[in-house]
């Protein structure tokens, strides 16, 4: 399927859909449509139709959508049907949480190998894994493609990991670090906790 | 200052703006423009100025931005000029993982009480705070009130947590679970972290 050129805020509610739709599945519910879940998902139906029209739109008339059919169709959209190898670089707490939570929760991505700096983790296992040193997981990457890097590296680490990334061709970066970074040509997305954070402050301290 | 309705993107930006413009400091910069900082942040100019008006302006023609004016007024407008307290249900790997992170990296926001419902944690110590039972921590947060209240708990306890966080008379919620939750009158900042990495995915499906 060619898609044509779709905006960044509708790409980030595919998978916000993906999660409605899978909570009716599980109350057994085989179909749905553009006004219920806009009401579940605070949206308006148009705009719901409008989404879903970008990718040739799903639904029919007077019958709505099909639960199972659109998260497939999703699904086929993200490239989520498919599997993804994922590599950590910096195992502190958050790599550790971010891999296990990967693993338990994520079937098709699947930890392959982490990288961290210190000696005394190397050697040890994380969600299945093995934590390398620097040269090893140069050499382990170079052999076994990674398709998505993960990092949970400290700021002053951000220029060797921009290396890292860009020799190991990795097909996307799923960065956790404080400083923002992008690649030229790799796909970045850049999880910023403390704007997140900031941004609730925001709204704590301007009620409606 | 009374602050006229801002779009939820203009907010998620204010964030952005700080990180920039504490990097611009770190190099020792003084002042900057609207162009400059539409370069480093891939924005227009005049989407700058139009996000920064929504608050007053605080620029002056022909001489840009102090940089660490700006700061401080987007902290103010944020309010993240203050501190808050921090209460976390859910002490597993990412609970404890985001209790380090604050305590590490974020000043303004103080990890007072931790909740986990198996017993073999409670009593231990996270960041710096005490982790409770259920019973403990209700009492715990009534007298001493919790600002955020951050959330990583399964899906079947979120029913409870929505309880103990408006009986906790909570001002905002930060949540990590997989399920969006929304609360009568408490802003919530829903993390879902799955659906940053699966438009990840589709922005590597779909290169340019």
């Amino acid at each position: 399927m060619v898609t044509p050129y779709v905006s960044d805020a509708v790409i980030r509610r595919l998978p916000r859909y993906k999660r409605f739709l899978r909570s009716l599945k599980l109350k057994g519910q085989e179909k749905t449509s553009s006004k219920e879940l806009a009401q579940i998902m605070d949206l308006t139906a148009s705009q719901i139709r409008q989404d879903l029209n970008h990718f040739g739109g799903f639904g029919q008339q007077g019958y709505g959508y099909n639960v199972s059919d659109l998260e497939r169709q999703i699904d086929k959209i993200l490239g989520t049907d498919k599997t993804y190898t994922m590599g950590f670089i910096g195992c502190g707490r958050l790599g550790e949480a971010l891999a296990n939570y990967i693993r338990n929760n994520e079937p098709h991505f699947k930890v392959t190998a982490l990288c961290d700096i210190r000696p005394d983790m190397q050697g040890t296992e994380i969600a299945g894994a093995k934590v390398m040193g620097q040269s090893e997981f140069d050499e382990f990457v170079k052999k076994n493609p990674i398709d998505i890097m993960v990092l949970t590296v400290p700021a002053d680490q951000i220029p060797s990991v921009e290396r890292i990334c860009v020799e190991a061709n990795v097909k996307g970066v799923w960065n956790f670090g404080l400083v923002e970074i992008s690649l030229p040509g790799i796909p970045v997305s850049n999880m910023h906790l403390s704007e997140s954070l900031e941004s609730l402050v925001y709204y704590i301290n301007h009620p409606d």
